[in-house]
């Protein structure tokens, strides 16, 4: 059975490497800036992953400095690989610019990409299976040689042991005898299933004394499963990147391996062990932020809903038992049980929440409470998290609770904005009201809502000069309902910070202009609201 | 080994049960309408499932209504089932409502949900494990007894399995004694992984004689493998929902499974074999528009990028040996290649779907349409998809090859919005150049983009009453930088259409206003332009 052949041959750890920076870059839609892929390789070190294949230097000049930069950097679990291709076929390895380009890049650790499937071989490469063993065995050598550590990775491995196994086997028997550390097999196309790919690696393994590796791709949709049942067949080194960006649908998600691996395998994947695993949500947040993709509330371990009970099941009764309702402890992968603001389940850990956030002490039981909940409710923050509006809640409360003091007032505001031939104009005029006086201010923009957003802050900073701290960090317009014209609901989210910690507000209107104003007025009265809390009470 | 112990009990169909109408409303963000879930079970029965899970009668007025007007209509393929509970264990089954509902919901199947886990009939049902066996058969006999076919869920069955087998085969015994048609064996909290399951459906196989199905969550990203893992133990009954909607991480994905075990294990899937699996993009779609969640582009088979090759690799390669670059061909699924607009190695087919679209020839080495592309390329549509621009894409077409009638042109806009105490007005003004004339006109809007769109419209339908059947059916603003704050650039997507065909516009600016009037533009541009050149050459 399965599962004793799995148990059988269960490593006790395996090796991670990440590819997030070389091929995440070749998901579509995602475009990392150079310090953003500097950031994601020292949370990546911080996770402890124990290797990060950052670039392929002779592709472009940005791999190449971006090799350069993390060459200077001191890592503390995660070694730098680059990436190449076996040589030209028209090549020496001396003349290979791919290959020596990798030499002078300051790694000491490389993966060669080279063929296994007869017909890439025959009908992509165009030349004779014999020579391309040859590509194999010399490129690594030559690298070898030179003092690097070699990670072979066997393009289309598995479709091509299915068409011609005794060729998929003879290209990865090459690597292994010119001294390739690692072998790894790759689903290029991504379309094997888990039972398929148990079989093969299962072969490879008793064929190969060399550490066995796999490289998923998603296309069938078990990108993850084939990665875990190779594991199970003896593979102990897993090719992964964060959310699974990639090409196509994607590759395995180190954010579902790692933990299946570690809380349900019991095989270690992390240098950093459980430590590193709690920063897992994070980590997913970050590349989500630094990718420009819209993140997957629903994603396993790390989406916002992952945890998210439905309504009806009490947080009480999930505390006492959690293993009847949850497959692992959120907390396990720096996940929690969400709270949606409106839902009645999360009523006492939301108030920890806010009294928490606010220091106030709230009883649990008191008709305030119950009158938040219902103004809450009508907002239509269901289905909106704490997260994405902290500032919006945190403000409801503090006027319920009679600790809301009035810093300021918008009494009327206009939006001017025009076009012809050049450049649209666009001004935004405020009247607001702060204490006994009343500011009038004007503001150009690029667009409407940062005009509106100027004419605000001039008229606001000059009895706050604190807002100057207070930074926008991300805006959003969202359509919630299904079907949308130009006169439909516009909800907009807004996340600020003083440098320190950040928060959020959403508000909702047809009106953009309006919503947008609403949410930018809610973030900064936040501000001042909890600057005069504290100063009263701390 | 697996593959071996797999072929040996592959059964050589399976019935598909889709859940989405009941579970994947239980998915946080989606709130279907009851005819929007009317609309997916038609879709369901064209496709060919076998059974639609719709809705659970006792637990509100809407399940019932949707049953009742299920049972009005007639379906080719798919047999309706109603959902419902085991008695609750201080009532007689005559005195229960849940189970009495069903039987006068016009439906002659019934998914019966009850425990196999011993900690849950302990902790949650508060009862000894007997009388929980006795709920189980005392319910589907109840059913049987009415005429009814049952099909028993066992509610965390590898959960139970795993900590007390013997019980939760108890459980399944029961069932199959009480005379269900089918029990399926669910994975209620999501955490199990592939070679779990297929040791435990291969166990469970040998106690019973009934078909055995399964019921997957998504918790720890295996979903669908796991489906597939159970099928190749032998299970013949699996449950799916579309695009795999349903709560916390979701369920096993229709749209994943159901081409899994037709193309890629040969065991039929839908009664209507590969004509029906052809609609399963289709299917996806309708189901992400009437949830209103956003689409996965990335999602196996159905995205919008599962086909997408990555520049460089070209097209004409990819056509000559499809199996080399693809897992399988993307029009067995409905889905295609994908054809970014500024992607070169999509420059044959984009030629070809416009020729197709204006009905003009163009040669494929001509100057302009090296313009075109620089053109296409300048506007940063990379990344955005012909289908999300055709408009926008075949206007450039049609400058650039002199077939390009100016109808009217804006001169000049206007949009005034304010607000004080009351509701914000806004005001939009338009001039507009339509051949020697000018025309000025006005319009109010619930927000700045409407009343831009009311002036517009305005101003040309007394030119172009034809204009009027256009109709807008989205509008969506995206932000495409990673750093979004007030000054962000947007990206407005418009789609249309006339009552026959659909198009979509695109524009970017930093002012929406801006950005949304140019796609308006261009949308209702595009139309007058497809309509004279009708007149004119057909």
């Amino acid at each position: 059975m399965v599962y004793k052949s799995a148990a059988e041959n269960l490593p006790a750890r395996v090796e991670v490497l990440d590819a997030t920076l070389r091929e995440g870059q070749q998901c579509r839609g995602v475009n990392f800036t150079l310090d953003a892929r500097i950031r994601i390789a020292l949370e990546l070190d911080e996770i402890g992953v124990h290797v990060i294949e950052a670039g392929w230097p002779a592709s472009n000049p940005k791999d190449r400095e971006l090799l350069r930069r993390l060459s200077e950097l001191s890592f503390r679990n995660a070694r730098i690989a680059a990436f190449t291709m076996t040589r030209r076929r028209d090549l020496t390895p001396e003349q290979d610019r791919s290959l020596n380009e990798v030499l002078d890049c300051g790694v000491d650790l490389v993966v060669v990409v080279g063929k296994s499937w007869s017909l890439h071989v025959r009908e992509v490469l165009k030349t004779d299976p014999e020579t391309n063993l040859e590509l194999i065995s010399d490129s690594i050598e030559y690298l070898r040689d030179h003092g690097l550590d070699v990670i072979f990775d066997a393009e289309h491995f598995f479709d091509g042991y299915r068409e011609d196994p005794g060729y998929a086997l003879k290209a990865i028997k090459a690597a292994e005898e010119a001294g390739a550390r690692t072998i790894v097999l790759a689903d290029t196309n991504g379309g094997m299933l888990p039972h398929q790919v148990f079989r093969m690696v299962s072969d490879a393994r008793t064929r190969l004394k060399t550490a066995i590796g796999v490289h998923m791709h998603n296309d069938s949709g078990n990108a993850g499963a084939n990665t875990l049942m190779a594991v199970c067949a003896g593979a102990s080194h897993v090719q992964v990147t964060v959310n699974g960006i990639g090409e196509r649908a994607g590759n395995a998600d180190l954010c579902q391996v790692i933990p299946n691996l570690e809380l349900k395998l019991g095989v270690k994947a992390l240098k950093t062990g459980l430590n590193g695993l709690r920063r897992l949500t994070k980590l997913s947040s970050l590349v989500y932020e630094l990718s420009g993709l819209p993140k997957n509330r629903y994603q396993p371990y790390v989406g916002e809903y992952a945890f998210a009970h439905k309504a009806g099941l009490h947080i009480d009764a999930i505390s006492k038992c959690a293993r009847a309702y949850e497959h692992v402890d959120p907390s396990l992968v720096g996940n929690r049980r969400l709270l949606t603001v409106s839902d009645l389940s999360g009523r006492s850990a939301l108030i920890a929440g806010i009294s928490e956030l606010l220091g106030i002490e709230l009883d649990k039981r008191s008709k305030e409470l119950s009158e938040i909940l219902e103004e809450i409710k009508k907002l239509g923050l269901r289905d909106v998290s704490l997260d994405d509006a902290t500032g919006t809640v945190a403000l409801i409360f503090l006027k319920h609770f009679k600790k809301y003091d009035e810093k300021f007032r918008v009494i009327e505001w206009t939006s001017i904005a025009g076009g012809g031939s050049g450049d649209p104009k666009t001004y935004g005029v405020i009247k607001v009201r702060i204490r006994d006086k009343t500011r009038v201010e004007g503001g150009e923009g690029v667009g409407p809502v940062h005009a509106m957003d100027v004419a605000l802050r001039k008229a606001l900073e000059q009895d706050y000069p604190q807002l100057r701290y207070v930074k926008l960090i991300d805006y959003k317009v969202i359509l919630p309902e299904a079907e949308r014209d130009t006169a439909s609901i516009v909800r907009v989210f807004i996340k600020f910070t003083d440098g320190n910690r950040a928060w959020s507000t959403t508000a909702t209107s047809p009106n953009i202009i309006k919503a947008s104003l609403d949410a930018l007025v809610q973030g900064l009265d936040y501000y001042l609201q909890i600057e005069s809390l504290k100063r009263t009470f701390i």
